[in-house]
């Protein structure tokens, strides 16, 4: 049978990161590619135990039917630890639990866009996000990150542009790919801007626990008086993305509908991880945690940039310095054209990502590939940078 | 800020059913409303063994990332069990693990409708199911349940009528609410119809295990020879609900976009939930299982029937007889208006749910509700349906 497929869905391709994480996992091969948390990052000791107690003590709890709306005990924790730390819940706001974070672009893309609606977005940008977007056929364009984030005036202008602007999808902080944290003052006029314009924004902020150096910039949430900004948060970098668990934040009137189409996709969330996210952040050292993690990382970045520093830098490749996040994002020099550079890398059994994957086109042109050192191990770190040191020598002679 | 929410989700309601369950939940009142496991359904003790297992062998493949597509060992059992048990899985189907059935119908509802496509189901069918696919602005067009399901006649008139129409949704063994199971003859020319019209099929079977009486009757998928027919299964009835954990088997060139949006709405399945149900169907007496769930509920499905033919049958209300699931249909006398005989029963404490919440419009007229066995004590069930034999008398006189 040729189906019929829906207008929505008919360019959708699969997801061009996916199809190379799928090459990475070959034996021998140093991925540099994925965006997972490091083996030992995971609060392992503590999932067992909670997960032993669970079962025990409340087993039905854990296996029954639970509410849509979230955990109630998960939900009430979060509300007062993200106003506490973030001050981002207001009075008209509500929080719910959704499936991961990616849920949370699902939901809102499904909410508030028609088919042909426009979509701003940072260029470059998460792919994941960009896919779920591209899911409802929307339009997307991309606005230039600088080393403060978004490029305010070229924002406004694509605002002007295109009137049929919905939303602003935007990650803040450590930006995936570009690493790039947007600064306070964009932050504000970026909510301006949105107002202006009534536009929404969709804050999302997977990495902002994970911050290694510099100073913690107030989310754009914590600006919003006028329930313009959809917040967007997860576990799955601080505990567990096998878990998934992530949370959404919004005015009431706008989650109103959100929860009819999160019922609608999966009922609820997995009530285990839910469980295991509660008490994780209730019965245990919660910030402990994120230090250890912040630890962890910081020495997996500085290891990453001295090895840059040694290997790449002097041979044209620049780089965001890593103030948190997984990634950091490396840009050749104008001379060496960036798909053949990693074609190169694959055949040396190095995986990194072609930048143009994270473009709101990927015929587009972009002369950076994005590393992640969350994943590898400090060796492989060590062997994939000197590899990518030895093709660049290559192709500067 | 007044909200432009996007045409598809404009119209959406929260679930009815769920409203109810909710005064449900009072103390003192029985609920005979809700579609929940029994408690004692549970295979605790081993989900128990699994998860500590699990936990303590490998922590790091339950709290990484999975694959969008499943888990591969669970996707391999199923296979084979699905082969094996039903004959569904041909060369060209695939199968893979979604997050609850519930993500089948959204999935197959953003894979192939259009706003304003038509989508076929019987009537009364499942809230949730219809909910999803309410939330993708699709027209539903009910056709009537007859002992031994959809009315063939009408089917076709109305494949007719609506040229738009895409889908036909079917739950064909002891369906949600009305407890009919489809014949065999029906589920052949059910195919015939589809692929006559070229119309798709989803297959719902999420009781297809607890059959408590009769003989089993053969797969719609089992008769697919065009991959027209996209069949749904779920852990939720016979494992765990709360775990999130359904499959779903399709065509592969329609599981290709699928899986695209599956990928966008939750990257993957939570990976603790899809081990437990690989490890409990595997290294446990899977059968055995669902032996000791048909024992169980054949117990309260008979004890459910004593009571209705002690209190209630002599005075006018009907029932479909119990051969499978967890619901059981009842029609009033003519003379009793059942919005106003479910207040009463309210009033008395008593919670069933009126079945125009199961109908594509619920303006529509029902003389029927629906009564759940599986989730109240015996005790509670006693109750209720006394309750509803007094209350009947007061309408009668």
């Amino acid at each position: 049978m040729t189906y019929d497929f829906s207008q929505k869905v008919l360019a959708l391709k699969p997801n061009a990161i996916r199809e190379i994480l799928k090459s990475a996992s070959d034996p021998g091969v140093i991925s540099l590619s994925a965006g997972n948390p490091a083996p030992d990052a995971f609060p392992v000791d503590a999932i067992k135990e909670i997960s032993e107690r669970l079962l025990r003590e409340n087993p039905i709890g854990v296996l029954q039917y639970g509410i849509s709306d979230g955990y109630t005990e998960l939900r009430n924790t979060l509300k007062s630890y993200l106003k506490e730390e973030l001050d981002i819940i207001k009075e008209d706001d509500e929080l719910i639990i959704v499936s991961g974070a990616q849920q949370v672009m699902d939901l809102t893309a499904k909410t508030f866009l028609n088919e042909g609606d426009v979509l701003l977005c940072e260029a470059p940008s998460f792919v994941g996000a960009l896919n779920t977007f591209r899911s409802y056929n929307v339009e997307l364009v991309g606005v230039t990150v600088e080393k403060d984030g978004m490029d305010m005036s070229e924002l406004e202008e694509k605002l002007i542009k295109y009137p049929n602007t919905k939303l602003i999808y935007t990650i803040p902080n450590f930006q995936n790919p570009s690493g790039v944290t947007m600064s306070l003052e964009k932050r504000k006029k970026l909510c301006e801007l949105a107002k202006k314009y009534g536009v929404l924004i969709i804050e999302d902020n997977p990495y902002g626990d994970l911050r290694y150096s510099g100073e913690d910039v107030p989310c754009i949430k914590s600006f919003d008086e006028d329930g313009i900004v959809i917040y967007s948060g997860s576990f799955s970098k601080v505990v567990s993305p096998g878990i998934r668990v992530g949370f959404m934040v919004a005015n009431k009137a706008a989650m109103a509908k959100l929860i009819v189409c999160k019922q609608g996709q999966d009922v609820h969330t997995t009530m285990w991880s839910q469980m295991i996210c509660n008490e994780f952040m209730t019965k245990y050292d919660y910030k402990a945690h994120l230090d250890y993690l912040r630890a962890l990382y910081t020495k997996k970045a500085q290891l990453c940039m001295d090895l840059l520093d040694e290997h790449v830098i002097d041979k044209g490749i620049t780089y965001n310095k890593i103030e948190g996040g997984l990634f950091i994002w490396c840009t050749l020099p104008k001379h060496i054209d960036m798909l053949t550079f990693c074609k190169a890398l694959t055949e040396k059994k190095v995986c990194v990502v072609p930048g143009n994957a994270f473009l709101t086109d990927s015929a587009l042109y972009c002369d950076s590939f994005r590393i992640n050192f969350s994943t590898p191990t400090d060796e492989e770190l060590k062997k994939g940078i000197e590899i990518i040191g030895q093709t660049l020598d290559e192709f500067n002679n």
